[in-house]
């Protein structure tokens, strides 16, 4: 059951001016399942993207780095499924990812090379391309820029809902636009997560710094979630500009882009925390925030550490505060010198763990409390520094099990 | 269920002269469970031991580290309790571990400072000192060169059976007995594991070469397995030599001292391994086996990626060959210049991944095959280099979140 989130309402996802979205049902793995998606981008879109530093990356990644490099990020398309991830799948696999772009560069009459594949799915088969160019004429027949939600369906896999996000700003140059989907459930860490992930804004916005800022959204919002603590062979996240809006950024300081980049941090944000709210059997949506550190390392590798504990995830799931588990994971985090009298843990308001232990003012049923609820924060405080982090997580549950031992049969 | 361990038969169990056990039933945690131990060695026994490296290490662990320095290793007793870890108890939990020395102490009529503590259990909560303090009579009373089996059932926490092993080994000089036990089922990972251990000889073993000794075996066993990837705050493994036997080391290139370091280690691995065959909810036991690494370093990081992996260890327990899951987790082990395509992949005999993607040759039912099977091994050739490891791990099933949400209740 996702915690605290809901499918969002069709009338809330505002058309972004240049981008049309169409999808389909080619039977990729499921008969009848919403399983193709192709989003058609107006001349002079600019697109920049971060991809999974698996070593293992799939073929769409590949042959997207590749045409964005080919195309200086002047995109005209892009096309994504579900059910196969096309990972693990060698040369052939980049060649089916090609033909599919081919599908769609013919459908829509411009160059292969601006198209960008994704794909989402079991790891290790080989795309279905025949069935995948079949479906591309329904999704083109189906374009239109009202489509967001569907669009979101067609790239869930063990997503219970799907995930998409609008947000309108005032600038001094006029108004902004922007409109996001993301996907992911499971194999969610850093860097990145089973995650598909763009977002389209109709501001203009300069490929240099389009590139800057997609970086800096990922490392604010995607980059601080984590699941289960397995990295995909798939993740991507896109920033779209079409610039059909009224604002143009060209740099950091231009009037409005400081503004338009806290707005796109946020809707990175608020699409990176729904995919943890829907995470694999989430009962619970956990905040860990580390402060006093001594450095980002080391405020991220406690964070981690609480973060990926099978048995601080497995209390959350009980709301049991052990606070035992969470000290032994701050303890294990790799911080060699790390003074444990020095330190305090707290779940919300409630002080839990000072000078070494247990808070002598600290009641369990306290603990419990907060616990019992389904959002929280533990907070961390290392009195080593004045670095802090943030990070997102859920709980362990039966079901995640559940999901992860059927999830091919 | 543990895989493939039963519980020990009293009679293989061989006493080792110098070694009393006796146990008693304090009501540390549950009332009329065994869950105190008391361990009488013989004047002129020499302890090495290796303990939890987690900074948020308990107060037995400081106080061990202390008692040996103060005497040179030469000590007289252990006592160990399971139900509380007095881990997280600052300097009262210090206290509290003193007096439990000091009143077996006061019973055998050995200094303080000559009797190791050793504690088990849940974190965050103080000693019941004076409970500890009546049973110890008790235990002492109940001292016999025979209770082995009786000792390994006062140490087990959720563990479901039991954990001891003997060995008798002929050596020039003679012949060599060497009798261990174990407990540890959750929270175990390197380095070390929620794991207490200790091994008892009657071989003869200088000091120096003890504590080298008690590292490697270390090293070579309890170092190398992992049920959930957390590390304890109380590991503590100890390697005791009464040289009440006819056998005596003094060096590494002594007659018998390379025989008997072999036999140290494989009792050490088979109590290492009965901890992960007894892992929380395991149903599989497995073998990960990294081979042709450029190092130590990365040749660890793949292992324990694809061991600690949740979605590698829930599709073990589905018996699902979801080669995906392993390839995914070797691509994210931190190995920035890993070729995919020279990496080779092995279910037992059956090599399923080759050339960055399936074996062209493999055949699904043939992976499903090994993975039904109770133990199996996953073997993976990097071709970087020549160094190997081994680690031992299990599956992540139901019982393992139903466990861990209701240890304490």
């Amino acid at each position: 059951m996702p915690v605290n989130l809901t499918a969002p309402d069709a009338a809330s996802l505002l058309p972004v001016a240049g981008v049309e979205l169409g999808t389909a049902r080619a039977g990729i793995r499921k008969p009848g399942r919403r399983d193709l998606l192709v989003v058609r981008l107006a001349e002079g879109t600019q697109v920049a993207g971060v991809f999974t530093r698996n070593r293992f990356c799939a073929a769409p990644v590949v042959v997207s780095r590749e045409h964005l490099a080919a195309s200086q990020g002047q995109m005209r398309a892009l096309v994504v499924n579900t059910g196969v991830a096309n990972a693990g799948t060698g040369a052939e696999g980049q060649r089916n990812a090609q033909q599919v772009c081919q599908a769609v560069a013919a459908e829509l009459g411009v160059p292969a090379d601006t198209v960008l594949p994704m794909s989402t799915g079991v790891i290790l088969e080989h795309l279905p391309v025949e069935r995948i160019a079949a479906g591309v004429p329904d999704a083109v027949a189906d374009l239109a820029p009202t489509h967001w939600v569907e669009a979101a369906e067609a790239i869930m896999t063990t997503d219970t809902l799907p995930k998409a996000v609008s947000r309108r700003v005032k600038l001094p140059g006029g108004e902004v636009v922007m409109t996001g989907i993301s996907k992911g459930a499971g194999m969610i860490r850093p860097n990145m997560a089973t995650m598909l992930g763009m977002i389209a804004t109709d501001a203009r916005i300069a490929p240099d710094l389009l590139q800057t800022w997609v970086r800096r959204m990922a490392d604010a919002s995607f980059n601080r979630i984590t699941v289960d603590g397995d990295t995909s062979t798939n993740d991507t996240f896109l920033l779209l500009s079409t610039g059909q809006g009224a604002v143009s950024i060209a740099r950091d300081d231009d009037p409005g882009a400081a503004e338009l980049l806290q707005a796109l941090v946020e809707t990175a944000v608020q699409l990176a925390q729904s995919i943890v709210r829907d995470g694999e059997g989430a009962t619970k949506f956990v905040t860990i925030q580390v402060e006093g550190a001594g450095n980002d390392g080391e405020a991220a590798a406690v964070a981690y550490a609480i973060a990926h504990s099978p048995l601080v995830k497995t209390a959350f799931f009980a709301s049991d505060p052990n606070l035992g588990r969470i000290l032994a994971a701050i303890g294990y985090a790799g911080i060699d010198d790390l003074d444990a009298d020095r330190l305090e843990v707290w779940l919300d308001d409630v002080r839990v763990a000072s000078q070494g232990g247990r808070d002598p003012e600290y009641r369990e049923e306290d603990g419990q409390r907060v616990l019992k609820q389904a959002e929280f924060t533990v907070r961390v405080r290392l009195d080593r520094g004045t670095v802090s982090t943030t990070v997102w997580t859920c709980d362990l549950s039966h079901d995640y099990v559940t999901i992860n031992a059927d999830y091919r049969s």
